[in-house]
């Protein structure tokens, strides 16, 4: 596994850098951006494994999230992949919600999509091998968050790897994909007609199944366009109280579904997660 | 002078709004953004003017440079303007540095610029006299910042209307845009040929005719890319020197051009014009 260097920028006395590699578990190039705060200077730090929403890749939440002030500050390395493969060879659709860019953080098992949406394996297994190897991060302490798909991909894989993900939260997050229509979609494409296995991937089924010790924190925009038909909080909330989950769920008048409404909680996040990682 | 709601967004507690309306100076429509933050509610704040560089419209240093945390805090309201007037019926060069996008905040004499790039007053007239009518802005604390050319912007502005802009400060601008390439060019096409006239709108010589009362405040990154041929703050420093100004430039090793840079030194730019305009 060979990095390429593709960009670099000094931030917040930190350094923002861009990757290619040829993944394995995508079987096609991929580009991540990896926030190094200035603390690694001094030794291996805790790594935030940020997960984006549709049709986003690693720039969304670095150019316009603004979270390299405070991973500096808490000492926080911040990893950001792609929301799928991508390339001429990779399988797509004409839609923002399916295919390339809507990878959905599971392993797809039907065709066109197997062979290379594998996000799962890719961000659970493959990139956490690579940035263990070639950044000071320090593997024992990590976490996982999200916006939107991304939020539904933070959830379900800290619920799936309890052990490797310590801290988790989200940003209006998906958190019941397989009752609204961005995730039925994407479950049927990718994993076939609704049966038992849809529930593996759904926050909403998964707590349900076992609670984590950890202590969930999620944002929510009020004025979110998506609330009502996509996100649905008020699911995972029940899911929660019913399972005797841990829950911080916060909901904002005004804010929408964009980066500005990430911004304004971006700390917050950072802080959560910093304070469970003990950074 | 009407204004056509374009975007709004909660952003920090405050508003992120975007608006067109049909320019007089400029005569065409023009887009431009306004930050109102929390405090504003309470009665007017004081206004801080951020002018852009090349290429960059409103959208630059709303998405990326993350003022709007610092902003809110401090009760400032931050205008972003356009770079230049734009549209089919308006002059343009297919370089990026010269037409569209590239206005330099001066008013052109020449053809066939004359009739729309008058950014000059449309920035020191017509648009505050729209923001002083529709915003909760206190006008008589005003103060102007930006990057690159915005940075000559702010800096020229400032010494040609010291009463309006009580405070200034700068990321990496061009301060001598009569001795440099990019600013050359655009002197050239806009002003016509070298003359003392082209002294008025360079501040480098603007500082030496008259010193301003303002303590000034620039930042330059030194791995910057247009450091050496475009931007050469040491100039103005010796310009400073040599005429009394007060002025704290500060060189930061490993930071380019970017809003990366902007965004890790916002805060202090910020806090700079909150000072000085009592905020």
């Amino acid at each position: 596994m060979t990095l390429q260097p593709v960009s670099s920028w000094t931030s917040f006395g930190g350094t923002l850098s861009v990757h290619d590699h040829d993944s394995e578990a995508c079987g096609c190039p991929m580009r991540f951006a990896v926030f190094t705060p200035p603390r690694a200077k001094d030794g291996p730090v805790p790594v935030l494994w940020y997960l984006s929403g549709l049709t986003c890749n690693w720039s969304n939440v670095m150019e316009k999230s603004g979270l390299q002030r405070m991973a500096a500050e808490l000492g926080l390395m911040v990893v950001a992949p792609d929301t799928s493969p991508r390339g001429e060879d990779v399988a797509d659709d004409d839609a923002y919600d399916l295919g390339q860019g809507a990878g959905f953080y599971i392993d797809a098992t039907e065709m066109p999509w197997a062979p290379h949406f594998r996000m799962q394996q890719y961000i659970t297994e493959e990139l956490p091998a690579l940035i263990g190897s070639a950044f000071p991060a320090d593997m024992e302490r990590q976490g996982i968050f999200g916006h939107s798909m991304g939020g539904h991909g933070a959830l379900t894989l800290h619920f799936k790897q309890r052990a490797r993900y310590r801290s988790v939260s989200a940003f209006s997050p998906i958190v019941a994909p397989s009752k609204v229509p961005w995730g039925r979609k994407a479950f049927q494409a990718y994993l076939g007609d609704e049966c038992p296995a849809w529930g593996e991937h759904d926050a909403c089924e998964l707590v349900k199944r076992q609670p984590s010790d950890a202590h969930i924190l999620i944002d929510q925009g009020e004025a979110d366009q998506f609330l009502e038909e996509q996100l649905k909080p008020e699911l995972f909330e029940a899911a929660c109280r019913e399972a005797g989950q841990s829950l911080t769920l916060r909901r904002h008048p005004g804010y929408d579904h964009s980066y500005y409404f990430i911004a304004s909680f971006m700390e917050d996040h950072l802080r959560h997660h910093a304070k469970a990682l003990k950074a």
